[in-house]
């Protein structure tokens, strides 16, 4: 390393934005096998993205801890609720939850998708797979 | 209506095949319209089956409901587990559902899917759509 590299301004860091796959948790931990084949998905789809995971309760980490993880190193974090159906995890637990991550992460953007089992093309994909097999049966 | 057509016997009634898409339910009843959608996608693709909804929970009718209704007409019950994993309520509390429904109903065979949210193409379906919607953000 030079005297002239030492003295230069460091690049600031590349703003990243993750993903955070959020699910309920369950006392079993492999309940969350699909949810980490999930995970690998995403990071093989999105090589810019830092995908993780998170859990509402029994499994860790908690979604406050993996936020506390990321947000030094991430202008954005969107969280994707592994859900079926908006209940009140949803309309309750999980806005409290981000309005206290956003008050403490100012410089973070924080957003939410839709529970991923209202989203139609998720729909279209449990009837294709229900079809075939019945079909096949 | 003829003595004859009168006297005839009655042709056998086709065995059916019914699919009953089993949720956890929630307080808020809108909480099943995502179901309730699943349903009627199913149904247009499955003229021949039965397509219904059934609840571990707070929502009625309860899988036990759903099935009285059904067996007097079906010879076989397919149930598919509207869950994004599988947790206690999969390992334990529908093997117990379905094993005294079998005992109840024993011209019925019953089958069970596994958990949606388990299966192959539909979290690939989750992760396009995850990937379509950031990228066009």
């Amino acid at each position: 390393m030079t005297a002239t590299n030492h003295t230069a301004p460091h690049p600031e860091p590349t703003p990243r934005r993750a993903l955070v796959l959020f699910a309920h948790g369950a006392r079993n931990p492999e309940w969350a096998e699909p949810l980490r084949y999930a995970q690998s998905v995403l990071s093989e789809r999105l090589p810019d993205h830092t995908v993780t995971v998170a859990f509402l309760e029994f499994l860790s980490p908690t979604l406050t801890e993996a936020v506390m993880e990321l947000a030094p190193t991430h202008s954005e974090i969107v969280i994707v609720p592994w859900f079926v159906a908006e209940g009140g995890h949803l309309q309750r637990d999980l806005p409290q939850l981000v309005n206290n991550l956003a008050t403490r992460y100012p410089a973070v953007q924080f957003s939410c998708f839709p529970p991923i089992g209202t989203l139609e093309p998720v729909i279209r994909a449990i009837a294709d797979a229900v079809v075939a097999t019945l079909s096949a049966s």
